[in-house]
């Protein structure tokens, strides 16, 4: 069977349709024949299941390769997710984002397609906004999102993304406290003993400096502020509100007032954030404490991005790899205009 | 016992020798008296050991502890750290690199110190270059360098940093062959069976595509194109020479050839590296593969960096703690004036 390369699709006769699409699903039927992607053209060839024509002439795989991977871009990144996905016994065609994938035991004409994946290179940064809209489009016709990565050995990742309401089942528990605070270097601290103890047993506020003091990070130390469970001073004595606050907070640590949003967030939905430095990222985030002596497993890493992030893949991997290691979820938490949403990106076995 | 406060130290008398020298090592004798350190004196002043007196009265701890953060550069985070390590029963006293640790059981005057620890806030970037000073004064006494790292909820991190050579025994075996490589869109591919099999199968470069094809990384392309194993063609068939490659390859990743310069430097150690990307690092590196049937575990990440590198510390915390989780070491890859130097860095219990 031969099939005839016409800008990037090959177009094949009636014939096809019984050979290649009965059988495989390869191609999409129209009225006068199959029409080919170039992923498929290129398997279909390495099968020897179908031979390409260019102005008369038939083509060698290596021929045909070059000229596919000249008019299609990530043409090689495709061609490897598709083969893969192939060879794994999945039916694969070409869809907007890349490549749609049917269900084990499912095909086009018996059951809708399950998974939209798109194909990236470990190398090409990927802007949130993008990925954001391959979401979207997954989202719509309520199919799974898939991101496929291609590394520089030509291994493939393959992650799933979905939106995530995390809730926690943590009561605010807001002590009849006034106490006083020093906004020191970066960090605050609490001086009495008596809320320093209550502030720390009953919602793991900070960290104790000693049996008396309690020191604070700087996102405890606004969030308690803004509920005025705490009075904030500078070193030098003097009272500062929650504007002086983020402001100096600001100069500390620039995206400050991002990473706040947040965890101000992870409070209202009655979690715990603490931070997730140990693990690279903003924070750790548990469901519920009871006491400080009996620290569960935390859920979730939660690292926050605003909407102009641009995701650089290796970094990405890194933190989900680590995320998985310890049994939690990585959730990126974008500062968005209709309040904060989190991305749950996880590594799967297709 | 008083002591005074002036600028950055407190001033004790000679009774001060016996109570706090010759009992617990705090302070430097001088010759009339004894001269504290802030972090000294206000540990002592927390467990009621020392009085201190500025201007004629008395401080509680809360007035000195904010009068301390205001004298030193980060006195919140070397106080926390000095701490610590007097709890864990280590002497401790002020140095360059701020702390110098005492051997378990060691003491001043008895025996040399161990350790020299720099203290660090994971806010703060620290600067490759800033670090290997810090390295090179331990390195130059013989001492241990500790980074001491504290985090958002004052939680320290200790890391030890080191150089390190690493060398395998996989030795290089070019084997009579001129293949030939295209350059594709982002890697290169090898067309012919003997030379990909002859390839992958004695030094594990790229991956088999398919029964016949060899991928190659880009790194990959341009080792074996310097070393006149591959002729390497562009995708419209003209010929490159080794400075078009680099511009090229340096076109798609900005970064390439400092990372060229490390794949180059660890094969030449006898070393094969494979891409780290599921570890978020630049390479995973193996000793010796005998076969691509038994790959052995690899022993190291590592990471080309740049000598105007700053590390982020929370990265830097990911990248260590993904390697140990993995049983690995993780060293950065300075490309550096000497060529390639490797800089150890691995988290440690005090």
């Amino acid at each position: 069977m031969i099939g005839k390369l016409i800008n990037d699709r090959v177009r094949a006769d009636k014939q096809a349709m019984n050979e290649l699409y009965n059988t495989g699903y390869y191609g999409r039927p129209k009225k006068d024949g199959l029409e080919l992607a170039l992923v498929e053209a290129v398997y279909l060839l390495s099968r020897n299941r179908l031979e390409i024509e260019l102005d008369g002439h038939m083509m060698d795989f290596a021929g045909l390769f070059k000229i596919a991977s000249m008019r299609q871009k990530y043409f090689e990144l495709k061609y490897i997710v598709y083969r893969d996905l192939r060879e794994r016994g999945f039916y694969v065609q070409s869809s907007v984002t890349d490549l749609r994938v049917y269900p084990r035991g499912g095909h086009p004409g018996k059951t809708p397609a399950r998974s939209f994946v798109h194909v990236q290179s470990e190398r090409v940064p990927l802007p949130l906004e993008e990925l954001l809209h391959y979401l979207n489009a997954a989202e719509n016709v309520r199919k799974q999102m898939i991101l496929a990565v291609v590394d520089e050995d030509s291994d493939i990742t393959y992650y799933e993304v979905a939106r995530n309401k995390p809730q926690g089942a943590m009561e605010a528990i807001y002590p009849n406290i006034h106490a006083n605070a020093t906004f020191l270097e970066d960090r605050v601290v609490l001086w009495d003993g008596e809320p320093s103890h209550t502030l720390y047993e009953n919602g793991l506020y900070g960290k104790l400096l000693d049996s008396e003091r309690l020191q604070l990070s700087l996102v405890e130390g606004g969030f308690l502020m803004k509920n005025s469970i705490i009075e904030m001073s500078d070193r030098a004595g003097k009272i500062m509100d929650f504007e002086d606050f983020i402001q100096k907070a600001s100069e500390i640590e620039p995206e400050f007032l991002q990473k706040y949003n947040v965890y101000e967030d992870i409070r209202n939905r009655k979690m715990v954030a603490k931070t997730g430095f140990k693990f690279g990222t903003h924070f750790r985030v548990y469901d519920q404490i009871q006491s400080p002596s009996k620290i569960p497993h935390s859920e979730y890493l939660i690292h926050s991005i605003a909407e102009e992030h641009e995701f650089t893949l290796p970094v990405m991997s890194r933190a989900i790899r680590l995320a998985n290691s310890v049994r939690k979820r990585m959730l990126f938490a974008v500062n968005g205009r209709n309040g904060i949403e989190y991305i749950d990106i996880g590594r799967i076995k297709m």
